[in-house]
């Protein structure tokens, strides 16, 4: 399968030429203020003196590696600055794929587009266990596809898109299945703000050196483009990884990570519980839309997309068409994740006009 | 051999921990004011929309990219914008790697440990081509060493370490050369603003589709931290690039690309001007001193470092904790660069204290 981008671009062109107004829920961009801190952190640099524009450590900058740290209660050492969680899954799914243990990767499906995409360039196969239609991995289907092949197994709690968090029995199956054949987990939890059962468990919880967990303040700082993600990495790991990123980037984007360092040590804990508490609102007012419509749909868990289908009403590219045409609402059809979800539509809650487009989506439903 | 970094670390902490005052010539870090406008270009990001914090589009912002398009005469389209110099380098020594034509990479010596590095990273086998002792490389050197299997020529100019300035008949050649076996040729025009001479000619100078021009403005806008640089890439490799650049990537740090487009518009030539003829005249005056000290050198016809042997006293790694520690002033090590210049000493002029350095190399190769 191929990454999600061109297929994302495909449908905010086609909203973008639409002749009606078009609510867009393609995108996983937050639409809500980063901290006020973020903002005071990057002006702030940029009255620095020359040294401070200059390359910072290539793992990052060091009060930044250690407020993460802190915060994750993992060794500093163990904490690699990416440019985003893109690039800490890139090096971890490169890492995994050139240590000569195998060379299947284990996806789930439906999947985050990137994964596969990663998966293809890298030269690995993806080999796909599906999850349920609520979204839930059963770690023994995950066991029965490893074998001595398996190279990685990277799995995403919150989950894009399905919204389920893999409860902490799940998570440990999966570090324990990747011990048994010598793989590496890579647990991307770039939505673990966005949590709205309490039931998220980090990988880190279970303690093994076969887990990389990654991560990005992307998403919880709402900052999709400033490019500051992390991994965090087993010992024996670290020297490779730092190589890899030396290589690949020579360092992140000072502003960005400076910022964030800034953001971390001054944001109250209320900045990301009224986040939360509004994505979970929204939640809320767009599944009685989607009851309204007749859609089936699972509520997320976490994260901050929906997938829903509608009877008669499948979620083809075609279909995906139509709902901007006439009910002006832009989904993603849910073949750009996956076999088993091609009759699905997936959406984003990150609009300020999530309750509009729950309207629209329960009126066009109902009359038809 | 092995990458820069860990050595360049070596050697700094060893002059961190030195006893008396040691004037750094080791790292390339611009040590100048980057532009007013680069400035404020990051301080009026700060207080942009949220929207404005969000991923910007892959291939790097419309708006830079038409800049850049238009500064070097090249369709938008053909330019990426990377995480600095080192991605686009990265990128394009991927692609080289991984097309099915060959895996040799052809690299000068001494050579930029980055590329090294990289080829040991991705599979490929450097295949040394040394350069005289002014830094000039033959191209017909280069084509006896090239075949089928040769996937890669990757070459620098103005040159890090040597200071030599390719000559247009150089290029030529080697774009000849990259045609006739079917070999990416990547020129990495980083130093591009620092040519004393008059001399420098881009790679962009030769049309064809068997090479990749890589740059950055960390030099030019002294700004290493940002990580902003581009590739431009022959049309059928473009689709190519940019997939490599998503998955590895996504995007690059948008509050740099932003400040960089802002400082591209707004600087005067004479920031550039005035920079070139401050780091023309550190040159001249630390050769002068190199002479005074009975040293063997090239003057850089371009970039801002300069490779010296003294007689009696190699470039070894003890020999550089000796100059830290006798005489005060930190350079890298020849070998760091390459078999061939395991005489020499590498000095990077990115000091204000140039000048104090060069008294003290006079001052204690005269007295020795």
């Amino acid at each position: 399968m191929d990454y999600e981008r061109p297929q994302f671009f495909r449908v905010m062109q086609y909203a973008d030429a639409a002749a009606g107004d078009v609510i867009d829920m393609v995108s996983g961009n937050p639409d809500w203020e980063p901290p006020g801190a973020l903002r005071e952190g990057l002006v702030e640099y940029a009255d620095g003196d020359p040294e401070q524009f200059q390359y910072p450590a290539s793992e990052g900058l060091l009060e930044l590696r250690e407020e993460i740290a802190a915060r994750r209660n993992v060794d500093r050492e163990q904490v690699l600055v990416t440019n985003g969680a893109g690039e800490a899954n890139h090096l971890a799914m490169a890492e995994g794929l050139t240590r000569d243990a195998g060379d299947e990767v284990i996806l789930t499906d439906p999947v985050y587009p990137y994964y596969a995409g990663r998966t293809n360039l890298l030269g690995g196969r993806a080999r796909y266990v599906a999850v349920d239609d609520d979204g839930r991995l059963d770690p023994d289907a995950v066991r029965d596809a490893a074998s001595d092949d398996t190279a990685l197994i990277v799995v995403n709690s919150p989950n894009n898109p399905t919204g389920a968090v893999y409860p902490e029995a799940t998570i440990r199956e999966l570090v324990d299945v990747a011990e048994t054949y010598d793989a590496l987990l890579v647990s991307d939890e770039v939505y673990d703000h966005f949590d709205y059962g309490d039931a998220f468990t980090s990988a880190l919880a279970v303690d093994s050196d076969r887990r990389v967990v990654t991560n990005a303040f992307s998403k919880s700082l709402a900052i999709t483009g400033f490019r500051v993600g992390y991994a965090i990495v087993p010992d024996w790991l670290v020297d490779r990884f730092r190589t890899r990123h030396m290589l690949t980037n020579v360092t992140s984007s000072r502003p960005a990570q400076y910022a964030v360092w800034r953001a971390l040590r001054e944001t109250p804990p209320d900045y990301f519980a009224e986040n939360r508490a509004m994505l979970r609102s929204r939640v809320e007012v767009f599944t009685d839309a989607l009851d309204a419509a007749g859609a089936e749909y699972t509520t997320p868990e976490g994260g901050f997309y929906v997938m829903a289908r509608f009877p008669g009403f499948s979620g083809t590219m075609e279909n995906v068409e139509r709902l901007i045409d006439e009910a002006g609402v832009a989904g993603m059809p849910g073949a750009a994740f996956g076999e088993s979800r091609a009759d699905w539509f997936r959406f984003a809650l990150v609009t300020p006009r999530a309750e509009e487009a729950a309207q629209r989506l329960a009126e066009y439903f109902s009359d038809e």
